[in-house]
């Protein structure tokens, strides 16, 4: 590790809870139960961060409709954008929209240039969404970000549960704080998730239905906060906060 | 690189057509649609074999539901279980069912490994489950497969668009045969995967519908044959055979 790394402790001093949203599986809704969770708190009145670390596949910004990708003003550190009360910060504000042709090491190297160099201030909560499986970035971040608590993201189907079992699995060994198991898209009466939250003694959150009109919410703030998908979170949520 | 990659070329050397099924996005059903093609395939009596190689998040032994994890034999290389008629290797019989402690360089030597061990034999499709993203590991595997054709997975999701967007490019600016976009899980009349993909002039080979009952299917190759889910992938299979 590098002289940058011991910034980060520092950077995140002020932030009273980190939340990272994880799951082992991609394509769950990671980015949009990350993005909700920062909407919804932003609108109670919490001073709220979201930083997306998703660097290969980052998608909060087209959740939260962000088109202006001028990079963030610079000083003794990179100051986030506000997006709808939201200090946001991305990859996508380096790279344009374009892909990262970054690997191994570098990929490690922005993460942290991001931690070190990002000026949150005082925030009530720090939101992360997390990059999908238990590939190196991950593991790096869970190591990076010693004071994060994990919010885990899955869906009603064995596949995913397979993925997120291997990550719970890891989070557990590490004995870092999981707050709870979010059962996202559900379409049918199968208690899958449910029975194995209980069996493995983690706390089952609820469930979030899957919404077919939630894509025309997605890139207008003012839009998601009155979905069926918002609904069901806000019951999630105040179980979180 | 070192000597096993030039065993890669003489292995794949008596397969006919290499399909590699690739999204820029995790969960969108990638190993539903490499499994049920190898499983199409196979019935209609091709000799076909199936790899999965997303070693952090291998899933096409929980859709085929393998539960015998015990070693390939070997015989001048391994020799891979037969499932359903389909040749199959995963990392599954290595790990078992356990996360994968292995990061960056360990990663690119199992997937070299795999390839330069395994013995196909004569194959008439050789399908490749790939790993979700592009990160490193689909970077090598591109890379060192090099007469692979490629099946891209989407959803009609703004946010699955944009990695499978970024997938795309990088496929396309190293000039490699993309065979076209299966929309999966279709749930609304939106246009956006087809309209995207006359817009770049990609070959959209046409959607599957979300298929809430898909999931009890999951795991036994008979059910999967009879879901809507195949029913729908049996027009688009004929675009690609």
């Amino acid at each position: 590790m590098d002289v940058r790394t011991s910034l980060i402790d520092k950077r995140l001093s002020k932030t009273k809870r980190i939340i990272s949203v994880a799951s082992g599986k991609g394509g769950v809704g990671k980015s949009l139960v990350a993005s909700c969770l920062a909407l919804n708190l932003s609108k109670k009145g919490y001073e709220v961060g979201l930083l997306d670390l998703d660097i290969y596949g980052p998608s909060s910004h087209i959740i939260l409709g962000i088109k202006d990708f001028s990079l963030p003003k610079e000083e003794k550190g990179i100051l986030p954008h506000e997006i709808s009360g939201i200090k946001f910060m991305s990859i996508v504000y380096f790279t344009g929209d374009k892909p990262a042709p970054l690997r191994g090491n570098d990929i490690t190297n922005v993460i942290i240039e991001f931690l070190a160099v990002t000026q949150w201030g005082s925030l009530d909560f720090l939101i992360i969404d997390m990059p999908p499986g238990i590939g190196d970035e991950t593991l790096d971040i869970i190591h990076l970000i010693k004071k994060s608590e994990y919010l885990v993201v899955s869906t009603p189907s064995r596949v995913a549960l397979g993925a997120v079992d291997k990550l719970l699995k890891i989070l557990k060994e590490l004995k870092l704080p999981i707050i709870g198991i979010v059962e996202n898209m559900k379409t049918n009466d199968l208690t899958l998730i449910e029975d194995y939250a209980e069996e493995k003694n983690f706390k089952y959150l609820g469930s979030i239905s899957f919404d077919s009109s939630l894509e025309n919410a997605i890139g207008s703030p003012d839009k998601l906060i009155n979905t069926g998908f918002m609904k069901d979170f806000e019951k999630i949520k105040e179980k979180i906060v």
